[in-house]
């Protein structure tokens, strides 16, 4: 029998899915007589490359750990799953400001673009952390057979979410692109660790 | 055992998915040597991120409540289908006036695009009307588990939708900034609180 | 327990909803100084209207009967599944010549367009015969437990399938618009009463 | 009850249909007064009938060989998903190249085109074998129940997959047309009877 919260979980799963799919649109080049040769653009789109990876990649971790902690969950109510629409709303959101890194690192606007980055990274960070304080704090929603520890592992790994990409979105001041490192290297070495904690 | 529904239900939660996700690519940015610095251009976007909320939040409530919907219908027919892919074809029509909105907000042709905006929504509200009337008059297609008082919290919570999108219309008349503003507390207030209602 | 051919439903109805929702990229309205005001470009749209729906209708309706086909038949063997894939590489390919028809209805060009958008549904349609031959002949693939009425009643659905699209198609040959008219014409009225023919 | 694999196929299934469907992105046509006549544009697209067919049929195949690999997989751990994630980040790119292909083959610039098409193919073969030896080798993470026979039929099936994607990268030094025609080739006749080597 489908859970409560089957109901959510197959709309979030197709939004990630195609939310990443979707960064595949941030490769451009350009045509025309005054184009360069297409083999030097693909080796200057490096910018999209970086862009690409470091938003496919979150987007798939946050997926996983999605998954993880609504399986922690044993019924949704509406503050849930509005808190939930917004997470979505977030990181549907994902691909305009991934594509705007990937039109303007290392060019004009680059600071402007990379703020935007940074910005939907934290304020993805900050809802989904309320949306599980909401669902776990004094096991609101979560159900019985769930150890405490379950959820005490879960929470260290959100722990230092919102700090690290408060300081990716700092660093920015100083590099835009070192910021956007800091966001892949997060995706890369700290997301899959976190994921699974607990096993 | 799938039931008879789950036949319509998987492609209807991938329209919705799919068509709230492309809602992304309502966010234009120019370049060029004559355009804007792109700071600049960000925070004139505000009419793509106030149309990208009300559409997106706006199908993530219309899918919760077919998914509530769905659940008390035990049996599919041919009418019920059909109606459904209609409600299917507005939604999935929603990104082109969502983009609409976000490209003349506050500009020549502002009053056309929230026209076409609302009447989106109007139509939307009407066909998922019909739609449910067919299945719940006289209980046509309903589980027989299903308790009478359900289909009526499922009746009261439909009733003041048209009448509202009717209004947002009618409001574009006078202020098509104000019309769009309306069908996001829409989104925010009503119909989640609709949504749940029989709870 | 999952059938066999669980295998390539759920990939099946993901590029027959993905194809659907793409339609919508088919509507465009052009910005500039020499741009007609947007009311009127609104109203000048109408072939696109008639492309979004006509496409939309048949890709929805083609999913039900291929749900409904998928139903019957027990095992997929490698035939199959390569049949399978030819038939959503056409699916997947509409929203290209709908955009053609919606670009270029009652303008140069309008003849090629259609022609493209009529063929596609004549190689769709033969595909799609071959797909079930293949699979029921001599109930080659089927279930045990379908009965030999049901299979009768999807051949006799299936019949008039390829000669209405090869009649859109040399209507075509006369008026572009009629033709796409006759195809949203067997969307509406002739493959609804097809899909559940056995009822 | 949900297998412990079931966490990252439906996402998986979600990207591959994503991918494939969004191919059809790459046929573009041009307006205005000096385009050539429709007509004409369309015959002139072949290259973009080519290019999408490999990608579709390449996609919808490693789809199928993908499906089953993780039914012989019997739990998944952080090491496999972040390879998983990995070869979704691949064939999700695949749109880019194709588009490529689709708008430079028989062009100034053809070379550097099919060279990035030729490059994913192989980096997708070599991440996907990476994968499936991380979860066969000595049985890492397959179920009990699978027979060694079947292991060694998919590793029989595995092993050309790199050398032909090699060989069709070095063949577009020589003629990038040939290259794709290649690709093409292998996923018409290789990849289907590699599919389902084992029954």
């Amino acid at each position: 029998m489908e859970s409560d919260t089957g109901r959510f979980e197959t709309y979030s799963d197709g939004v990630f899915a195609i939310a990443a799919t979707l960064l595949v649109l941030s490769f451009m080049v350009t045509t025309g007589p005054d184009a360069p040769p297409l083999g030097h653009q693909l080796l200057h789109l490096w910018p999209s490359y970086l862009a690409y990876a470091t938003s496919f990649l979150t987007i798939g971790i946050i997926w996983m750990n999605h998954h993880y902690c609504v399986e922690t969950i044993a019924r949704a109510d509406r503050t849930l799953m509005f808190l939930n629409l917004l997470l979505l709303l977030t990181v549907a959101f994902l691909p305009f400001p991934t594509r705007l890194v990937a039109d303007y690192l290392q060019k004009d606007g680059e600071q402007a673009a990379v703020y935007v980055y940074d910005a939907t990274f934290v304020v993805m960070a900050v809802i989904y952390n309320v949306w599980w304080r909401y669902a776990s704090d004094g096991r609101r929603l979560i159900g019985e057979a769930v150890p405490d520890s379950a959820l005490r592992a879960i929470n260290r790994a959100f722990a230092p979410g919102i700090p690290m990409y408060v300081i990716a979105f700092l660093v920015a001041i100083w590099s835009p692109l070192a910021s956007v490192g800091i966001n892949l290297a997060i995706a890369v070495f700290y997301l899959p660790s976190a994921a699974l904690f607990d096993r």
